[in-house]
């Protein structure tokens, strides 16, 4: 199983002095000690609303919000990342989740053409660091920037802020950028878009962007596209989106190219994992853990993934 | 009559430890030390300017402000919601009224359309501590979000941020949502949309949410609706908005099914209340509160609003 | 003539206990110890540039700013009302006069028909109080709120936290409200249109608020409509805008019914004071506080306007 | 040569007492110790770009910017007025100079038609503050108001704020009011607009009032409509942009007029001056401030720019 | 080769008298000694996205961010500037380089035909400042003004409160200036615009300002338009924007013509260098170098560039 020292870990010149430790602390804990995230979303009942965790071909269990603290939880991830609001009702019970909270969050009923997306920063980090210091496992921040948007400005900036806040108290971050708006039209998802969303992730400071995957072009597959992406991240460690759900071997197939051609440092999965029922999803977590955390091949991943075999750290 | 302990109560992790007593406190009395929430909601003034307090069908004394605080001093209500300006010309002289500040409004004369709806917060919260500082009887915030609004990410911001000082302050805090503007039409109430603005309430950490009922639809009843959305609101609680006077029998079953089917956690009622004479005032939230915290059945509440039976805690 | 005592006035909950006598010695002055509020309105080379002070119909002195401090100075007001930089360029040759600053002001460059109307706050409440601590005789503050404004939401917003921190520091406070733009239409003194501004007012939690006397209706007197409001108010005095300038007997007339049959608090008069000389404008101050001030009847009001009796407390 | 002492100068009431004979030395300064004002304005660099500098008709000592520097050094000023970073690069070279610091500018690229304007704020007032007491000479600000621009309110709301914070520090403040924008159209230099922008200075309680020189009327001249303005600038003093280059003997005849006419109390002038040569330029400055600060008349003043007499303080 | 001394350095006057220090060797720092400005310009992964380091004609070593600061480091520059990010996550390994930070930023995806140009700022001065207390050898801040935009406000506002702030803490600042947006249009380079641009970067104090070259027209070529610029420019130094990729002796001796027929106090590249390969890209920085900072002629320069001759400073 691949570990990094604590020595080996890139400590960005604005982690302050005193947080230093800390920072190191919430890489380590992000990244399960690996430098890849594992990073479980658990956002959607704001950016989706309902739909994502009730209705046809998603588990009952998933109409509880506290399933996704269980998952969390009994499973294996690095972060779980929600809203501050969604972390504070439940957290006193799942006092061992490394959280990443959300900090800004939109719902999806006012659409693209209507108005371009903004999400908007929900609190201050003071919110943040004060249920930190009230004993909540707060290891980083996550932000959503629409590039592209006409709210892009906006998102820039309360995303710049933050980061240098983020660090200065030992906080890692994780951008989640998504190219969207009149002016992107149907290239959300172009290589050339997804690569450049990965070095505005980089230049904004960010320990780790969230990007979709690239499309697939005519002479490069997504994973290859994902490459040139990663590339232009630098120090800045880049996963993807999962996407809505799809079969448990093709989703894991995907996240082994992209971490093994695409050079991506893990992967940011949601709905396909608290869709199912606990017990399914707290083996899914396992069998992601086992590609991103411990370079496990993807037969091997799907046996922990249909209970064949165990996967902890 | 069903009662919580101090320990039973869900303290949520954004409570800062030195105003934990002060929020279990504000909890117990907004919920009357049940759990549930009897909410009079006293905010039209400004939502609906003077049409809800004199005219047609509305009892003459409604239309001195004060019969507000005379129902809420003689009857059984968990919190009485007002804006922090009314509160404040009249709370000396009704000292054991628990008030619930509602934090923002707007009046009904800009339709939606002519703009999509934004309630303004009227003061920040120091406004408010200074005021509790002073003596007023102040247990908790209330603030009013439209989703799917072009300004919900302004009210969703806003409201973001009160709940976290609130909570720090041990203030608990009630959100009214309501999708509605251009992107929602006529989905105002379609229990998708209901069960997303529970949701979106738990994620911004609010005690409690007070929704519209959802609709009824082919396969289900309003309040069979309505246990959707409150299995999305988690350990949020909801409760429904009473809207315009009815019948006391029809409106008495309805909150029934909203809390034994629909999982309600309470109520919240105005115009129904107070467009009555005092006495019937009076007796309507005793009635209300019998089903509400007392668990009574909807005969018996029945027979408290006929003044054959009383109710108090 | 009719006084009331220190221990009468209704201070509200949100003045805090060390400004509670400087409310009441604000509250008393501004009333004349009468609990009635004579507003003498010197805002207007704001509101309606030069056009109040100079042309056909216009006494001559009136051009000359210094006019408005004789007026305030000699006749009998209870405050004079206007903008912080007028006041702090002519109170030290004027200590005596009770001030009210007027926080915000807009000019009638801009229509209703190209935009909605909104009034900008000049400058914080610290500028005010810093005036104060300097000797100027501050006794409160005033604002203007459109209602109906696509701009309502910032002026409710302004309104809600001056009056807070107005409180705070024992000020009172009066708010000009006036339903105005596109969505208000023809409706600016409907009698509900007022009704309801009224309601906002106390809602804002202001001591007083200067509304437009509602227009006549099929079965009401404009004094009678003016009654529903209020009421409405409830503990926050309402007092009418005086308009543009009618003969005195007319005017007198109107603010005795305002008073005696409308239920209001006091008068608000600007144009029809300071348009006429020294002297006359000085004779109606006398005749306009006779009413508001003294119970006297319009035709005593009218000897004392005419100089055959004279006026003082 | 007429003088007023320390104790003629009407001190306004928001001029804090401990910065009062601060104030009253700049006053002094700024008049020259006459309580008239002869402004030498250059901060055309932002507003007309370099067309003012460089070009036809337009002396090339004029395209270095310390031309305006040696003029204000040279010649006989009140005060030179320009950005605060343009004195901010020149000062230390030139410590004699009184500077009254222009807080805001636009550019004259985005053409009224194209949007009404607005002129930013380009900084704090702490970072003139920090200026002054590093040593620099500055004696007052100066911000430049659009009255029936559609961003009129942010203006006012600048313009009213500054007037407070200036004050407070012993600063005086001089308004450039210039009635502009869709709702202005062609009356900007009407006799009643310009009346109206010199009261709405008073208001916002400004030492001195720089407008446009308002048109001849069809009963008045130009200079007999400005004292309709002067009068109801009442106790903040006004003077008149100088506007583009004429023929010295025209502008000191318009600037006597103004002054003895129409009742300026003083001028404002920056083109006119700087596009000459450098020896031209000073004699221009002493034979305006022969006719603004020692009551010259205009063949005297004509002589003393000629060079057949020389003027000094 | 041209040197300046300590006491040659024009302090400005809004430098605080104790970073006066700070100030001169952040100014010697930048100006490796000379008074003129070579700046590496790296922030084109959030202004050009991913376009300006990969693909077609580019070196694959500029699809790795570590490329921008090997060549920093092994070549010779005033200054590296890059946003705060990027800086902050590579620092550490390259801690000779001097860095500016680049406060503000945007993408190119939505065009001038959509939206005029607004680049915000991504973050407060402190957050640079307590990287420079981190130890991160920073001298000075960034900032791009769209003159012209309907943002222009906004941009002036930010970059003269940054200058002020800078200055008082000892940085230094360079101002990148293009005129854009539909007021604009086509005159981005017209000679007046360009020099208007300069004039503006003085208003606001900066200590160089970064413009494009302007066009040749008929009667002038770039660099003779250029000079009428650089003295529009005054005591602020003006550098030339590199542009896209050219043939290396066409770029020098652009560069030469700019400073030494058009007056330009350096330049300011990046594409231009860092599209190369490590080597090329470090031999070019010493050429540009050799012409800014040490008068070499475009021959010798070449002969840097061609690995022919070396060059140290």
């Amino acid at each position: 199983m691949p570990k990094i020292t604590r020595d080996q870990v890139k400590v960005p010149a604005d982690v302050l002095a005193d947080a230093r430790e800390t920072y190191i602390d919430n890489y380590m804990k992000a990244t399960q000690g690996t430098g890849r995230l594992m990073l479980f979303a658990c956002d959607q009942k704001v950016e989706h609303l309902n739909g994502d965790f009730y209705g046809e071909g998603i588990d009952i269990s998933d109409s509880d919000p506290e399933h996704l603290f269980k998952i969390a939880d009994q499973g294996v991830c690095g972060v779980m990342a929600g809203q501050r609001g969604l972390i504070a009702r439940y957290a006193a019970d799942y006092p061992n989740v490394n959280y990443l909270v959300k900090m800004n969050s939109k719902t999806n009923l006012v659409k693209t053409a209507q108005d371009d997306p903004y999400s908007p920063q929900l609190h201050d980090i003071e919110a943040v660091l004060a249920m930190r210091d009230n004993g909540v496992n707060v290891v980083g921040l996550g932000y959503t920037l629409y590039l592209g948007s006409e709210y892009e400005a906006t998102m820039l900036a309360e995303a710049g802020q933050l980061v240098a806040q983020a660090h200065e108290e030992g906080l890692i971050v994780v951008l989640w950028i998504y190219p969207r708006g009149k002016a992107v039209g149907k290239d959300e998802k172009a290589p050339t878009t997804i690569a450049g969303a990965a070095g505005v992730a980089l230049c904004l400071g960010a320990d780790f962007v969230k990007v979709n995957p690239p499309v697939a072009t005519e002479d490069k597959t997504s994973a290859e596209n994902l490459a040139v992406a990663s590339a232009a991240a630098g120090r800045t460690g880049l996963v993807c989106a999962g996407g809505s759900t799809v079969e448990a071997k093709v989703f894991l197939q995907q996240l082994h190219d992209q971490i093994y051609i695409g050079g991506a440092s893990g992967n940011a999965t949601g709905r396909n994992i608290h869709q199912r029922s606990l017990d399914e999803a707290v083996r899914l977590t396992k069998a992601i853990s086992a590609i991103t955390l411990a370079d496990y091949d993807v037969d091997r991943a799907l046996a922990v993934f249909n209970g064949e075999e165990d996967f902890a750290l």
